[in-house]
C-alpha cells in the first residue's frame, strides 16, 4: 500500500474541501491518505511517503504567504535529498476562471523538481465525461495540475459538482501512478 | 497620433475576431492601428510603431509555430535594438477556459521584454462591468494580457458578446497608455 | 522629480546590496528614492509613489515566503486599484546561475499585472558592455528583470561587480522610464 | 528493455553534442535509445516509446519555430491519447547563462502534461560533483530539465565539458526512472 501525503492551506474552506476530494479519489483506489494543513505538517511522515500532493488557492497569482512559510521550511530535507524520487502533483483553487491559476501550480512544480521529484498532472481533455461518469471533468482546462473554482459565493451546485468530481479522479491518477512506481521497489 | 501594430495569428477566424475587437478599441481612441496576420507582417512599419500588439491562440500550451516564425524573424530588429522602449501587449484565445492561456502570455512577454519593450497588461478585475458598461469584462480572468474563450463552436452569444467588450477595452487601454508615454518624445 | 520605492527582502545582505546599487542608479538620474525591507513598509508611500521595484532571493524557485507575506498584505491596495498604472520591475538574486530566477521573476511580475500596473524589464543584451562602461552587464542573461548571482561565498569580486553595475544601470532605467511616463500628468 | 526517443532541434551543432550526450547516457544504463531531428520525426517510434525526451536551442525565451512545427503536428497522438502515461523530460541550451532557458522548459512540460505525460527533471543539486565524477555538474542550475551553454564561440573546454557530463547524467537518470515504472507492465 503506498502513502499519500496531501498538504494543503485553505482560509475559507473551499480548498479544503477539494483536498479532501482529491484523499478520497486516492483512498478509494487503495492508498493510505494523510491529509496536513500546511501549518500542521508532519516532517517524518513526508519524508517517508511515496507521494506528496501540495494544494492551496492562488492568491495575487501564486501560492499564500502561509504556503510558502510550509515550502521554505522543507530546506533540511532538501538539503539531505529526502524527497528525491518520490512522486509530486498540485492543486489550486481559485475565484477566478483562470485566475493566474497555472503561476500557482508552476511554482509548485519547480518546488518539487528542486526537490528532485517527479511530477503527474492531469491527463482529462478539458470537459470530457469519463466512461461512467456522471459529470464532464477539468471544467477549467489544465493538465500541469489540478484547477479549480469553488468560492464560498458560487451558488452554481453544478459547477461545483464538476469540480469535485475531478478531485476525486485526479487524486486516483496519483494514487495509481504511485502503486506503479513502488511495484519495482 | 500613435502608431499601433497588431500581428496575429488565426486559423480559424476566432482570434481575428478579437485582433478586430483590440483594433477598434485603439482607433476608437484615436491610435492609427495596423493589424497584420504573422506571415504578412510589415518590418518597416513595426519598427516605426509605438506599440506592438502580439495576438494568436494556444495551441499545447503555447504560441502556434506560425507565429513562432514571425518571433524568430525579428532578430534583426533585436540585434539592432530597434524595438527597445517600444509598448508591448498579448492576447490569446483558446477553445479551454484556462487552457494553459496564461503559457502563451508569458512566452510573449519573454519575448518582448528580450527585445527591451515595456509590457501592458489587463486593469480590470475579473468579471467587473466598467462604469457605463453593458456586459461584465474580464470574464476569463487573467491581467498579464487579454484572455479569451471564443471558438466555431460557442452557441452562448453573451460569453463571445463579453471577450469582444473585453478585446475592445484593452486595446484602448494600450493606445491610452502609449499616448501618455508619447507625449515626451 | 519621480517618487521611487524599492520593496526588497534580504536575509544574508547580498540583495540588500543589490537593492542599494539600484536605488543608486534611480538616484543619481534624479529620482527620490525610497528603500523599504518587506516587512516594514510604508503603504503610504507605496501608494503614493510613481514606480515600485520589486527584489527578493530566489527561494525553492520562488519569492521567499516573508516576500510574499508583504505581497499578500497588498490587497487592499488591489481592491481600490490604488496601483493602478504605476511603473513595476524586479530583481532577484542566487547562488546558482540560472538558479529558478526566472520564475521568482514571472511571480513578481504576474503580481504587478494582477495589480494593473505596466512593467519595465532590462533592456541590455547579456554580457554586453555600454559604451563607457568598465564591466559587462547583463552578465546571468536575463530580460523580464535583473538576474544576479552574489553570495556570501563569492570571491570572484569581479562577477560581483559586473551585477552591481547591472544593477545601477536597471535602477537608472526603471528612474528614466518612470519620468518618460510623468510628463502627461 | 526500455524504448527512448530523443526529439532534438539543432541549428548550429551544440544541442545535437547534447542530445548525443544524453543518448550516450541513457544507452549506457540499458535503454534502446533513437536520436530523432525534430523534422525526421517517426511518429510510430514515438507511439511506442516509454520515453521522449524533448530537446532543443533557447530562441527568443522559448522553443524554435521549427521545434513547435513539431509540437503542434503531434495532435493526432493526443486526440487519441496515445503518449498518455509516457515518461517525458526536456533540455535546453543558449548562449546566455541565464537566458530565458526556463521558459523553454516550462513550454516543453506544458506540452508534455496536455499529452498526459509525467515530468522527470535533474535531481542534481547546482555545482555539486558526483562520487566518482570528474566534474561538477548543474552548473548552469536548472531542475524543471537540463539546461546547458554550449555554443560555438565558447573557447573554456572545461565549461562544455560539466555541460556534457550533466548531459549524460541526466540520460541515465531519465532511462532509470522508465525502467523502475515498466516493471509493471
Amino acid at each position: 500500500m503506498s502513502k499519500i501525503a496531501i498538504v494543503f492551506f485553505s482560509a475559507a474552506g473551499s480548498t479544503e474541501k477539494i483536498a479532501q476530494a482529491v484523499a478520497e479519489g486516492a483512498g478509494n483506489f487503495g492508498a493510505e491518505v494523510r491529509l496536513m494543513p500546511c501549518n500542521q505538517v508532519d516532517m517524518g511522515y513526508l519524508d517517508a511517503a511515496d507521494a506528496i500532493i501540495f494544494g492551496c488557492p492562488t492568491y495575487m497569482g501564486s501560492v499564500p504567504a502561509e504556503y510558502k512559510l510550509f515550502m521554505d521550511a522543507t530546506s533540511e530535507a532538501w538539503s539531505a535529498r529526502k524527497w528525491c524520487d518520490k512522486v509530486a502533483a498540485g492543486f489550486t483553487n481559485s475565484a477566478a476562471l483562470s485566475g493566474d491559476k497555472l503561476g500557482t501550480l508552476i511554482q509548485l512544480a519547480l518546488f518539487a523538481f528542486q526537490q528532485g521529484m517527479v511530477w503527474v498532472g492531469l491527463d482529462i481533455m478539458a470537459g470530457k465525461t469519463e466512461s461512467g461518469g456522471a459529470v464532464p471533468l477539468n471544467r477549467v482546462g489544465g493538465w500541469l495540475g489540478l484547477m479549480t473554482q469553488i468560492n464560498g459565493v458560487t451558488t452554481d451546485e453544478k459547477l461545483v459538482e464538476c469540480d469535485l468530481a475531478t478531485a476525486e479522479y485526479f487524486g486516483k491518477r496519483v494514487a495509481d501512478f504511485t502503486q506503479r512506481l513502488m511495484k519495482k521497489r
